[in-house]
């Protein structure tokens, strides 16, 4: 992935470029940008810059609970005594929580699953946190499940799955609401988006 | 720029985020992306990466020639001996050398100004180097120069300004063609291509 054999003939702003083209969304362009740009930066800032990654990679770690990113063993959200206790709200990734607390609307608790399942990828019910989620269910007392996975195939699997399992349970199981996007246009908006959200309508 | 006191308060993905965004075209949401990307990551990967920024950063100087980015003290252009001695292509920074460099077409000598004359930042022209370009034509036997600053208004200046500090010796000037892109649309041209289009019209 990174320093290969033909890496010996190349200077280090090639490196330099071909490393930071390999983050997601940068291209081989944005990379000379940002590879040019680093090289004019006063030294404090890339050393700054270099330890900020560093640090995030060695002091974040999931949180004991939920799952989420955090620099203690209980995350912020799990060890809140304010937010509400009785609801989980279910996403595939941490930066999905980040997501949903920006909107400031939910004020429960999260569970998240690390990954979402795909029998082509080969991740199973085993290879994300499901398992931790049922004994989740068993410890706390959970009233209701936000199952707020993405709208893909993926995430929607992953949805029927978790659905499926907690069936007998006494719990109550919600999922986002799919449908137009606010300032979308009737006219763009894809066959399939459209059809769910006639099938979801609301009444006035 | 970077730590400030309100970071105190945020945690090592905050801060991550904050510096991935500071980067050319990397906006909020690119540099969450980026860092949960990187919070994913082999640790080994991690450590080649910041190694190769640092690294980049601590290698790379200016060549005492042309001002090109180098490891050594000469560039490998400057030091290459097939290369035409009697012709410079004078651009504003050295990512412009390797674009030129990309199309194959330019087999003589460069010459880094490091930036452009811009009044309304406060750069003259004693701030680029200028002054050195004068001591090469005095050293090298220069037949032409080539000026390849952009064609904004402050590249168009610092063309304007070196075509009249040269004027009186016997070198040949000439400036990179503009007109229209090769595959743009002649009706979605902007005024000013178009105008400078007609007006460097080429015998057919």
């Amino acid at each position: 992935m990174l320093c290969d054999l033909k890496d010996k003939f190349l200077n280090s702003i090639d490196i330099l470029i071909k490393n930071l083209s390999s983050l997601p969304g940068i291209g081989k362009k944005s990379a000379a940008r940002i590879a040019y740009y680093l090289l004019k930066t006063d030294k404090n800032y890339i050393h700054a810059f270099t330890n900020s990654i560093c640090d995030a990679v060695e002091k974040i770690k999931n949180c004991k609970i939920c799952g989420n990113y955090t620099e203690s063993e209980i995350c912020e959200i799990c060890s809140d005594t304010m937010r509400e206790k009785n609801i989980i709200c279910v996403v595939e990734m941490p930066q999905d929580i980040a997501v949903i607390e920006a909107t400031g609307i939910f004020n429960g608790q999260y569970h998240v699953l690390m990954g979402h399942i795909s029998p082509i990828e080969g991740i199973g019910p085993d290879q994300i946190n499901i398992k931790q989620l049922l004994q989740r269910l068993d410890k706390e007392n959970i009233s209701e499940i936000i199952i707020a996975t993405n709208p893909s195939v993926e995430g929607d699997t992953t949805a029927l799955y978790i659905q499926k399992l907690l069936a007998g349970k006494n719990i109550k199981m919600t999922k986002l609401a799919s449908g137009l996007p606010v300032g979308g246009d009737l006219e763009y908006t894809d066959k399939l988006t459209l059809m769910r959200s006639i099938q979801g309508r609301l009444p006035l």
